[in-house]
């Protein structure tokens, strides 16, 4: 009874997406409302996904070069203001100290929306000759946007995040470390999230303030919904003249620096729960989850079923594995049902008549599979049914992508296809950001990305119907 | 010449100990002040010893159950003034926020000068039951307090740290787990960063703002300045019953938890610089160097010199050590000389020579000494190295803190010491705040601990020679 009544708090996903979604936050223990408007409280179940995100990311931008540091968090208003396209697009949305200590400040300092200027501030003393170049840094910290209405990990006030920040001598090798760092993200959501991405650049109504191109990688949730998953900046030498970032090339002249910046967020927690989640909770991609695998003794007083779990656990994380025990007085079910809740990958049964023939029970947290596993083979076992469900995982997520993209080739077909059919919509565009503001205003769909691979679905824009520049990706989003 | 040149910008150690120490933190790029008075930059260097001292004590912190979290970087003053002598120690000293986005704030916001009040929001929401308890959660974040004077990783008006906070059924068990924190802390520092530490409970007038008693580790510099260098904190019931953080126990009676809290922050960075460093810049223990070994080629133009540093280095790395090859243009000097500042604690050099007789050369950071490695030997002899380099570097500053603590009997004693012998000056206390405010008053000494292993030097207090309660570690601080 009281492990139905666990899941049955649940609204089921099919039902009413939106309060699934909260339910599972909630249910999961991930995160927390605190007292305070649009900020939210990390809960260990929640952080410790962010904790491996950082660890695999973190280790991959290493590999590229990238070395970390951190800058303050308090950004001056005149420093903000330099670059005119950017002081625009963040000064509404900040959070403004006025007062440090007891007294009131000369001038006022926002809390980092993002850190652009600071880093340009750095690289102005730092960077004298092309002998300093590149700078790849990179920094995990917290940023404050002021948002009026706000979702856990997909959009609150304050968010967790990383920050790239690069600059280079030329403008290849800017483009270059762009789609570098595009790339790596696309592919650390593919291989270790199970989420695959759709490439591409964004419009310059879509863009970031104060690029020359963003990129993006857009994913699609369970619902039909995208959500923007990660973003690559090009800033050209815009950035760079604006904050006298300049150096002196071989040939002793002094140029500007061209200069990149990239980020993900905690976002990436709200894609792993609506990509893969169910009715049951929370679905954890087996390379990413805290826990891989929760032992579950079964008649747990009788003799020698703990030591049992026990030597399971002791066996599997000496394999390297991640693993608990639940040996509290719960019942079974609702251990079952508390552990699926969390996502935990697999399940390992293990009881009297288990232990007499030398055996125990997998179960497959994304299908319920169950697999009998010899107790001398278990390591081997576990290790080939994680793979198998990871690859598993992003196959079906791979599936309902590529079944959730559909052509429109003329506008009454787009905003059928908007009305009925959640998902991509691909639709050739004129390239004039007034088709892009009337589908948003007649459908609420915006324009995703330009794919990188681009077809020619059709020769007119989908809205306007004047000669056409560029395949798009459209979706409601988050 | 460019390299004695390097090192010659460094002032000397025993000449300016304070000058040293700003020479040491800019030319071993380890931080940078940022356009923000008292803000800092932690470049890679700088940085990249923090993530270390993350690393080692996070395993730490989750071997003894701790689970990471995230809060919210801003409380609501009304939240902050909930705590009468909390909101009196911090108030003065923090940043407030009161405007987000175009828009007044109706309730000013403090950005966290530490999180007990966001974590008792948080504990009186989730604990209910005894079940519920302990509850063991520690964040990574920065800090903000608005300092006036400000020092490089000694004190800044941002700082990194971790903050841990607990809240336990019982007295005892809160009283545990703030001195097994303490402990952790002290382990860490000696094993580690090869500093030692003494360890006692601060007098009233020292401990923390709403805090039942306070415990610190206490290391001393070069300079025979003392370094608060991490704090636990017991806060009894205080907080509990100011915020309502209570709990039904095993008789079903309502009851506040036990709290305790406990951090350290990039202090420790200070630390090893001025424990560790010399007149050629830093000395990192192997244990907690970035970088571990550095390969420097001789005359690497020759044929076969490069391609030797990259088969030594790939063969270090495999057997895990960090390793790094200086195949830069510039001269070995050089090299040595940068290399040297940065403090890492083997360099290995390789030329013709060497490749001729199978073997290279490591050189230690610490005392310079030389070893001759057989190229298959080398992971062998690097590991047993750094291991020696380890342990003397930790014998050395436990020498140097032992020769430096002084009894005083009286109060011409300890005003003699304190003039004319830095370090730490052992004198009894009768307990009384007028002569810890005397002492300082006269000699700028300050009381560090009450140290756990106290004895009986004399019967009288050192200021007022009345009867003494308790032995005193006295000494200036940073």
């Amino acid at each position: 009874m009281a492990d139905k009544k666990l899941v049955e708090e649940i609204t089921s996903r099919d039902v009413d997406f939106t309060q699934w979604y909260t339910d599972v936050v909630r249910k999961a223990e991930l995160m927390e409302y605190s007292s305070i408007k649009g900020f939210m409280i990390y809960k260990p179940n929640g952080y410790a996904i962010w904790e491996n995100i950082q660890k695999e990311l973190d280790a991959r931008f290493k590999e590229t070069g990238v070395q970390n540091v951190y800058m303050p968090m308090l950004i001056p208003e005149s420093l903000l203001d330099k670059e005119k396209d950017h002081v625009e697009g963040f000064a509404p949305e900040v959070a403004w100290v006025t007062q440090g200590g007891l007294n009131e400040l000369p001038e006022r300092l926002c809390v980092r929306p993002t850190s652009e200027t600071l880093f340009c501030d750095l690289y102005k003393n730092i960077v004298q000759s092309h002998r300093d170049l590149p700078k790849l840094y990179n920094q995990w910290c917290s940023v404050v946007r002021w948002e009026k209405t706000t979702r856990p990990f997909l959009r609150s006030s304050e968010f967790l995040w990383q920050e790239g920040h690069t600059v280079h001598a030329t403008a290849e090798e800017a483009e270059e470390r762009t789609i570098q760092m595009l790339n790596l993200y696309a592919d650390f959501c593919e291989n270790v999230l199970a989420i695959p991405m759709v490439k591409g650049r964004k419009t310059d109504k879509e863009k970031f303030a104060g690029a020359v191109a963003t990129y993006t990688i857009e994913a699609l949730m369970h619902d039909g919904k995208a959500l923007q998953s990660g973003t690559s900046h090009n800033f050209g030498d815009g950035f760079a003249k604006a904050f006298g970032v300049q150096y002196t090339d071989k040939e002793n002249k002094l140029t500007p620096v061209h200069q990149t910046s990239w980020g993900v967020s905690t976002r990436l927690i709200g894609a792993l729960i609506m990509v893969h989640g169910d009715d049951s909770g929370l679905v954890l991609p087996p390379r990413i989850a805290p826990v891989q695998v929760t032992i579950v003794p079964i008649q747990q007083h009788k003799d020698g079923v703990l030591d049992q779990a026990y030597a399971l656990r002791d066996t599997l994380k000496q394999a390297g594995f991640s693993v608990t025990v639940d040996d509290s007085d719960k019942r079974p079910g609702w251990k079952f049902a508390e552990e699926e809740m969390r996502g935990v990958p697999l399940r390992i049964e293990v009881g009297p008549k288990d232990i007499e023939n030398g055996q125990c029970v997998l179960v497959r947290r994304d299908n319920r599979e169950k697999v009998i596993a010899k107790i001398d083979e278990v390591v081997a076992k576990v290790g080939e049914t994680l793979e198998n469900e990871q690859n598993d995982m992003l196959a079906r997520a791979k599936e309902h992508l590529n079944s959730h993209i559909y052509d429109a080739h003329n506008y009454e077909e787009f905003k059928e296809i908007v009305e009925n059919k959640p998902g991509f919509i691909r639709g050739m565009w004129c390239g004039d950001v007034a088709c892009e503001n009337k589908i948003k205003e007649d459908t609420t769909a915006t324009s995703r990305c330009m794919p990188f691979e681009q077809e020619k679905i059709s020769d007119v824009c989908v809205c306007c119907g004047k000669p056409a520049k560029k395949l798009v990706f459209w979706g409601k989003a988050y």
